[in-house]
């Protein structure tokens, strides 16, 4: 694991001093401090004997520190080699520089060791359950949860906290400096039916329940409306998604909202807190580039995805008219990706049969894509040889087309896939993620791969509203306060003017499939860092999306009255974004796991495991609450 | 209503101009702008109508700029004319000076008007449910409440905020300059059987439910344990404590933890936390002058109470000794206060019977005080005429004394309790603050209880425990993690040492008693802006406390397992603070509740009347968690 850098906090070193236990950290000394006399607290590292020298590391979270006993110490050599790892001691000792050659340039403090001269067990260790010292291997993750306590004391974990730190305190600095008030909202809210499934919270009145937020979405609108201006809260937020790889049920965004704003202004200053985050970690990224603008249909066409990963190509093509026509007959669209050099180096029948069957399985449809493995080098590009039935199939001028087309080379693998446009976008974009992984693992796309190359890219241009699973009608395709982009709203009034209802009106929804939405997603290296939109504040528009667009259930619709109450006492143009800070600091951190960035992580299970969360209550509390576990049916 | 100070947000202007809406706030024009050509977002304050010209005030969070419509504008005297108050408009126009017998130098803009040329109304506003403008009444709380929209329009509370997000920044930044490191602890946590009311979250796991943490207090201590050195969170806090007047079920701590600590190191970070934060906020404190440190004890006996208001006198004295023996026979104690000056101004026979009656319903046993007024100026301070039949018992020495000890004059009025010396401090204490009210209430002591007058104090050596409200066995007068003073340390091990349970050996219990803790309060003006002390880093230690002392169910003991477990693996020294941040920011705004500095607050009864939260929930949802609501008993 390699971490984007090495943040030190910027502590002056006589903060951390206190007069009982410890004059420096164990990460403090340098050799000007050679002849002085220290104090030092932490904990034993490591012991090592050196013929008549024993070596004792002695570390903290700010670093490690060589302590030296020797038979002239106060110190016996014996009280010495008694120490157990992770066990917490306090010394005192001088300072002294270590022989040229005993110096160790790996370390901040390498290049001075300390004679002990007083020491004291503070606190002892029992046996570990899991190897704390660095460089010692890694534990399963479920000892490491289960002693998470010990777990934390690892360099690399703290290594990600400290960068996290560093990250919320940078965007909140960046947003203050630009006018933003940071307010709290409540988590405790009412339950929505809508969206992720909620956690509730019953009270003491029988019957009523809280719920906790999924995001502060309605309460961040309702403080524009009072008038706040530009608001961001790093919220707490809730989603019982339990059985999901890599979500938390609570996990934390950076939140804003700003009035008398457009869509370029929220993203300009998204995109400069997020530039000043990267700079601040240390990570490399271009201050003086603006990230890249794409619109949704662009990423959905050359890449099958709304977050594409930006840093490879192996992007779509269209190969529709290069195709066989009686092989494609009537088929909507034929798509291709050249996964160059997936085939070099040893690329079996068994591998193009398993790069099919995942296919099928990522697939909408069932239906997978076709695989084809071009072999041998020719001298021409145009006489690659496509190991596939397909070729035989193909004119010369077509093969011809589309060697050029994808850029084929000998030991590239071309993946096909053909029928409605949307669903073969989707699952050569689900290939491509594929093939790239397959590539890392075979040495190739190290350099684009690498977990610390960042490509920072803004999709825009989303539709506003998309076909419900059942495609009985039509929902939001973020959330139902986003606003239309200005050139479409005459034809959303129109459409929203004629009183119908777009699920009982078939040509009406197919027009407002077309309506593009003020919505922005910010992407990072294929993850989604956060979507933002300019909202609706217009009462009267809110209003008939929420009735004759989206058919939402009546208690739905009534959880929105105060919401379009607001808006009908003067709302501002406002708009917002939100990111998802967990995610945001494991990409930075180049973490493989939001669990390497949460101090306390919860398992995918939603167990804590360290304390045994959660657990049962007694019957006296269920009863304070009105509510009864219920019986299993027999 | 007066506010700490007048906090403006310090944003460059143009970091809030945004190309379509505003070239300046709405509190951002000065003289120096005069003949700029600018654009305005904001809300309509009022609008005037003077001879031939019409002003419209426009406003925002920021300030309010006066708007000039005339004959002459390009703008109909007529449009301006029909301006809603609370609409939302964006104009654009030139700046002008105001004629100099016109300037306004009570607004930041006092000097300048804007000659508008167009005007748009970006929103409209219904009927106001209450009056936003400048200097309009005060709806009732509860009108507020429903409509907090339109509620954090006025400046008060939008100043509130402002001071809140202030506060809220310096702490962090303070602490992040001292080493701390911002650390997020999970929320969903489990149940545990101790201290204030939990609220319970349902999973989909039948019989197993989280609980919301009431602080971060055990996450806080593994943290340590996890080596991560110092922790700081602005941390979103839990209880269940509906009906308590003046109290949130979420509350936000600044909650903290240190490592190789001693008291006096984390009382010395937080007081330099804490002058920062007055500092910024730009209310009055001596930066030089430390807070003053008081014993509990002598906090008990000059106040009654532990958290005493120091900016006024009328303390507490021992008049044991001067009493007529044969009147308060046997009794332990005897102690007055003198509520100096409570007898000027008519304070009749019914004022005194009225305090007296009060005294009884505050009083721990019923037993109220005995009120003498003194009502003849006389020329000696031993002839005070005490009007009283309690001064007929006194012999001319002891009522000499007592006026000497009391330093009693004319129109005093003294509080006499007697009874176990607790219950009298006690009561006295409470005593004593009625009796300030009173005499602020008649025109006293204005300086000292301005509510922007502020007298911090740390109050130190509390006992360790306590006895039950039951008084069968021992509490943890804070929590069981506090750790004892070094001092009594010896005494706390050999007791421990017995093997013997202390709700069992009535001479361990009063031994026990006896010992002081680690811990310290922070206090301000009779409020307690928080606690913290060393804990207990032994895991012996701990587990004889909890095991031998405590008498603590066995489910609770339980729930400590994984703690006693990481103590025994390297827990380092340590000890933490946390601070309410809703008390201190309403005492740092001078705001008589915490709803008034809370963005969405909920009412005493836990209810959040804007969005109508709690609310009831659908079958389907109890049914995943396994959940019912019961039928009332019949």
């Amino acid at each position: 694991m390699e971490y984007a850098n090495s943040i030190v906090v910027n502590y002056r070193n006589n903060e951390l001093a206190t007069s009982e236990f410890r004059t420096h950290t164990c990460g403090g000394l340098r050799d000007s401090n050679a002849g002085e006399k220290i104090k030092l607290s932490g904990w034993v590292d490591a012991v090592r004997t050196f013929g008549p020298l024993t070596f004792v590391s002695l570390r903290d979270r700010h670093g490690t520190t060589q302590l030296v006993f020797s038979n002239d110490s106060k110190v016996s050599l014996e009280e010495a080699n008694q120490l157990k790892p992770e066990s917490v001691i306090r010394i005192t000792g001088d300072v002294r520089e270590r022989p040229s050659n005993m110096r160790n340039s790996n370390m901040a403090t390498g290049d001075v060791e300390v004679v002990v001269d007083s020491l004291e067990t503070l606190n002892t260790c029992a046996q570990l359950p899991l190897q704390v010292s660095t460089g010692s291997e890694v534990a399963s993750e479920e000892i490491r949860l289960r002693h998470r306590y010990l777990d934390l004391r690892r360099a690399s974990l703290q290594q990600n906290l400290v960068i996290r730190s560093k990250v919320s305190m940078t965007a909140r600095n960046y947003l203050c400096d630009h006018g933003f008030l940071e307010i709290e909202t409540p988590t405790l809210f009412k339950s929505t039916p809508e969206g992720a499934r909620e956690f509730l919270v019953p009270t003491r009145t029988k019957n009523q329940f809280y719920a906790l937020t999924q995001s502060p979405q309605q309460y961040k609108q309702l403080l524009m409306v009072g008038g706040l201006d530009r608001y961001f809260q790093l919220a707490r937020c809730y989603r019982d998604e339990g059985g999901r790889a890599d979500r938390q049920p609570e996990f934390t965004q950076i939140d804003l909202e700003m009035s008398f704003v457009e869509q370029s202004d929220i993203m300009g200053t998204i995109e400069g807190m997020v530039k000043k985050i990267w700079q601040v970690a240390g990570a490399t990224i271009d201050l003086d580039k603006k990230f890249p603008i794409m619109s949704f249909d662009e990423a959905m066409s050359r890449y099958g995805v709304d977050k594409p990963d930006t840093r490879y190509g192996l992007e779509m093509r269209d190969v529709t008219q290069l195709m066989p026509q009686d092989v494609f007959q009537g088929v909507e669209s034929v798509r291709a990706i050249n996964a160059k050099k997936l085939g070099l180096n040893s690329f079996s029948r068994k591998d193009i049969s398993e790069l099919e069957a995942l296919s099928k399985r990522l697939s909408v449809d069932g239906k997978g894509v076709f695989v084809v493995k071009v072999e041998e080098v020719a001298n021409s590009l145009k006489n690659q040889t496509w190991k596939s039935s397909l070729a035989k199939k193909l004119s010369p001028e077509q093969l011809g087309s589309l060697n050029e087309l994808l850029d084929v080379e000998a030991g590239d693998v071309i993946l096909i896939s053909s029928g409605s446009y949307s669903n073969v976008c989707t699952l050569l974009g689900r290939m491509r993620i594929q093939c790239a992984q397959q590539l890392y693992a075979k040495g190739f796309l190290q350099e684009e791969l690498n977990p610390l190359n960042y490509n920072h890219l803004w999709v825009v241009d989303f539709p506003m509203f998309e076909l419900d699973d059942d495609a009985k009608g039509l929902s939001a395709t973020h959330h139902p306060f986003t606003a239309p982009q200005a050139q479409h709203l005459p034809k959303l009034l129109e459409l929203l003017g004629s009183g119908h209802n777009a699920w009982e009106d078939a040509k009406m929804q197919d027009e407002l499939l077309k309506i593009k939405a003020q919505h922005f997603d910010l992407v990072c290296n294929g993850w989604e860092l956060g979507g933002g939109s300019i909202r609706i504040h217009s009462m009267d528009l809110q209003n008939a999306v929420l009735q004759q667009v989206l058919n939402l259930p009546e208690v739905q619709k009534k959880s929105f009255e105060h919401l379009l109450h607001a808006l009908g006492h003067g709302a501002p143009p406002h708009g917002g974004m939100a990111l998802g800070l967990d995610r945001l600091v494991a990409i930075l951190c180049g973490a493989p796991s939001l669990r390497d960035v949460i101090a306390f992580p919860k398992s995918t299970t939603g167990n804590e495991l360290m304390t045994g969360s959660p657990g049962p209550v007694t019957p006296e509390q269920l009863h304070e609450y009105h509510i009864t576990v219920k019986e299993p049916k027999q």
